[in-house]
């Protein structure tokens, strides 16, 4: 169950590896730097990428960006301990528990190998991972259940940040040497780090005119304002985004100075499903380095990209016959062509493997990355080790990168079923002369656009949020819950000339999402007077 | 594996429970309300404990105290889906994942029972506990990983908040009506919760003179200021507190309005190992109610109170012969006298079952709960769910309340003889004419006070600081490393009449407790010329 144990073995020669990291040649990289394996012991991503990745030219420096909270922080106190835990020290210095007093004896977990994937209960899942107090001396395991049950690194448990840091380099192999990364309990908390980093009250973020509005509600009670860049099909645009800086007067917006914080969700954004091309990533990134904004891209649909919706029962695309392939399908991310440093990625476990984990990762440059981990200190401390040493032992030992790339191609196949059946439901059930709606090519969300004007309480006088409200509420009483599009926009006071409603095809099973659809097309027949 | 599930049945009449909770008849309560089961089910306290509790008078109101900040925070708008999530809706609402794509099928653990308990490693750990994706339906249990794996409330899965509020009930039994709790991701994350709540940059809060280092950084990178209240062998000084308070001008603290937070360990302070005794806290609650403080009491080591110690050699008191005799021995928490509803009880695993779990609790009025989940909502999110299902396995399951204070009294007994083994050797190797100690009677640290006066180095000159570190430097090439007391102090500027050195118990095995304190007597030998 440690296909790359034998790589660690400190007697092994360093195997030369040419170039950045693939799935082929992750394991030669493990005989580079031998893995910090103590308790609370201390790593980064530098240990973990490879020669040429860390070599590449430097990220630029932010420093005429980071917040006056975060400039107040100073690395730990207790932590300035570590420094002096040489072999043969006698530590009373920290104040770590003792691994007898965890009671936690073993902790293991079963899920399928490759081959199972598609079976969404196999009766014996072939990956059985086992964790006890002793595989580091037993020389079983590269990380055990003393280390991970005790307190950690913020960054992380050690053996789990290398695998992070090496799936980063074979999907995104950033384009400057010091990149780096911390675990994060979820990417909610990967926001909240970025805008104590850099925001102040008063300060203005640009989003997407339809946001994720959890997001912006954390940036509110902050004082930090979101400001609406418009969209079109494949999401953000910038041209929008050029003109607004271009254009910006702080007098116009109370004062606040000129945003250098772009908040966007590239893949599947949520609520508009919309996903911006490559061509687009680039446009927008041109339009940062123009005006020298912070990137901060949340992709945690990144690997639900699917194949386009070609139409009612039009069979699938087979998927990729290789990871590399798989990979090779996708938009480059931001990170992928951040040649500056100044893209910060959220990236998360919850919608491929479980958002119950609560572990997620920040990729950023080291100067950026090290003002959050400052943070985590002093809040968060870490992910629970609990979570991470299940995942390690799945994403590590049990399936390594490459089964963890089977699992995702696994993952698209099953959302693009299920997105073809939310498109196929819409083709038959929704009016299309009041409804229209653009298939999604990533992501778990279909946003259904409605021409509100043609709605016969226009001549009662209703207004847009009353007729949204209306029928919202008709949806409910048919029995079918969707997601009112005003929830979602980025300025609350914006004058709607548009109304939309988000529906999901991520939480119910086909035949539910159909029955669901077709409720709320006899709710939009009903309320337009269709026949 | 679940012997509560019985008293769970809906079919079953209610039963009458007398009172407040005691282990005794928590089963019995647990009739009183059905146990929210779905995914993401929404809970709190007031469904768990006893009518009892929840009929006492209401806690004051803390409107005045709550920061701009924390006024700012909504409910989240997406959880507003919920009060529609009615039987036959089919929703295409939220965005949560769906079981299937979560590839952990099985996720168990081992640790011992109750008989096992002084075995630090057997062969054969007789709670075994298993939870899969369909317990809940296939009714083995009342909470799995359906449940656990996906987004949850932050205020914990409900299965597990149940099992806190009987604890916290049992324990503290709070002599307020509307208390409440949350789960957190570990207590610096909930002193964060306390902080971003209550303060904003240029308030002071009020603590020990030598204090939690880490808690105090996070408090000074909020731009909030640490103010020392003097201590002694009892820690807290009333007095102090009261003379601070009565006499505050603010033009005399840089115009800081008078603090009206304490953050206070009671029992086995960290650094000092002082422990308010039960007519202290008396006195400090006396004071915040005469000043209308907020205390924060941070209580890691609430259980790990010991008989006190008796001398080298002496053997132990034998441990409580039952679980009410032991929670007895306890003195009194600021919660159990909190007659007011000021008291914000920071709790947590991490000394007594495992950091790594990074799950906590919070416990404070109803108020002040709801504003701390309101940040969770936009920052942690919640505890990981693989964490809280571990837990609750263990603690509800296996152990259940008599179990897990059967496990607590294990640990007193395990600390107290670390703490016996430390002592033993302070007496045996430490010069007595420089280097004075009081036997902690909780936690895991010992502080020794070094008469640094007496030093040679004080003829050339050297002060204090330079005096500290030459002791420290000396005690590391010694091959033994210990805390500097200056790294603990409240106010960092302050001049220091007295050194002391912190020690801990909890890391290391006896022997190597004696090893280590031996050289440290060496090194005292050594600087202070002691033949």
């Amino acid at each position: 169950m440690a296909p790359h144990a034998a790589a660690n073995d400190v007697a092994q020669k360093p195997a030369v590896v040419e170039g950045t990291l693939t799935v082929a040649n992750v394991a030669a990289n493990r005989t580079r730097f031998p893995l910090p394996k103590g308790v609370a012991a201390f790593s980064d991503s530098s240990m973990f990428k490879s020669a040429a990745s860390a070599a590449k030219p430097k990220a630029k420096r932010w420093d005429h960006y980071i917040s006056a909270e975060s400039k107040l922080r100073k690395p730990s106190t207790l932590k300035q301990i570590a420094q002096y835990l040489q072999p043969g020290m006698l530590s009373l210095g920290g104040g770590l528990p003792s691994q007898e007093y965890f009671p936690f004896h073993e902790i293991s977990a079963k899920a399928p190998s490759p081959s199972q994937f598609a079976d969404p209960a196999p009766a014996n899942p072939e990956c059985s991972v086992i964790s006890t107090k002793h595989d580091i001396i037993d020389a079983t395991s590269e990380f055990d259940l003393e280390v991970a049950l005790n307190y950690g690194q913020s960054v992380g448990y050690a053996a789990f940040v290398r695998w992070v840091t090496e799936h980063v380099e074979i999907v995104h192999n950033p384009p400057y040497g010091d990149w780096d990364l911390t675990l994060a309990p979820g990417s909610t908390q990967g926001w909240d780090f970025v805008l104590r980093m850099l925001c102040k009250p008063g300060d203005i973020v640009l989003t997407e005119e339809y946001t994720f509005c959890s997001a912006m509600e954390g940036a509110a009670a902050q004082g930090v304002i979101p400001f609406p860049v418009k969209v079109d099909a494949e999401g953000l645009l910038a041209s929008s985004l050029d003109e607004i800086l271009t254009n910006w007067d702080p007098a116009a917006h109370g004062g606040a100075r000129k945003p250098f914080v772009l908040y966007t969700v590239p893949s599947g954004q949520n609520p508009t499903g919309a996903t911006q091309s490559a061509e687009r990533r680039k446009e927008i990134y041109k339009v940062a380095q123009k005006h020298d904004l912070i990137i901060c891209e949340d992709e945690p649909y990144y690997f639900l990209q699917m194949e386009p919706y070609k139409g009612l029962g039009t069979p699938m695309t087979p998927p990729p016959a290789s990871t590399d392939e798989f990979l090779k399908t996708l938009v480059p991310s931001f990170l992928s062509m951040d040649t500056d440093g100044r893209v910060i990625r959220l990236d998360s476990f919850s919608k491929v493997l479980s958002p119950g984990s609560r572990v997620s990762f920040v990729v950023a440059s080291a100067q950026l990355t090290e003002r959050m981990i400052r943070q985590a200190e002093t809040s968060t401390q870490s992910p629970s080790g609990m979570a991470q040493i299940l995942l390690y032992k799945l994403l590590d030992e049990a399936w390594g990168h490459e089964g963890y790339i089977k699992w995702l191609i696994h993952i698209r196949v099953e959302y693009t079923k299920r997105r073809n059946c939310i498109m196929d439901a819409c083709e038959e059930f929704l009016p299309k002369s009041v409804a229209t709606f653009n298939p999604p090519t990533a992501g778990m969300f279909n946003w259904i656009q409605i021409d509100w004007k043609k709605h016969p309480a226009i001549k009662e006088g209703k207004d847009h949020d009353a007729i949204e409200e209306m029928i919202f509420l008709a949806a409910v009483d048919a029995g079918v819950l969707v997601s009112r599009g005003t929830w979602f926009l980025a300025d609350q006071s914006a004058k709607q000339e548009d109304m939309f409603f988000r529906t999901t095809f991520a939480a119910a099973p086909a035949d539910q999402i159909r029955e669901a659809i077709k409720r709320f097309g006899s709710v939009l027949n009903a309320q337009f007077n269709i026949q």
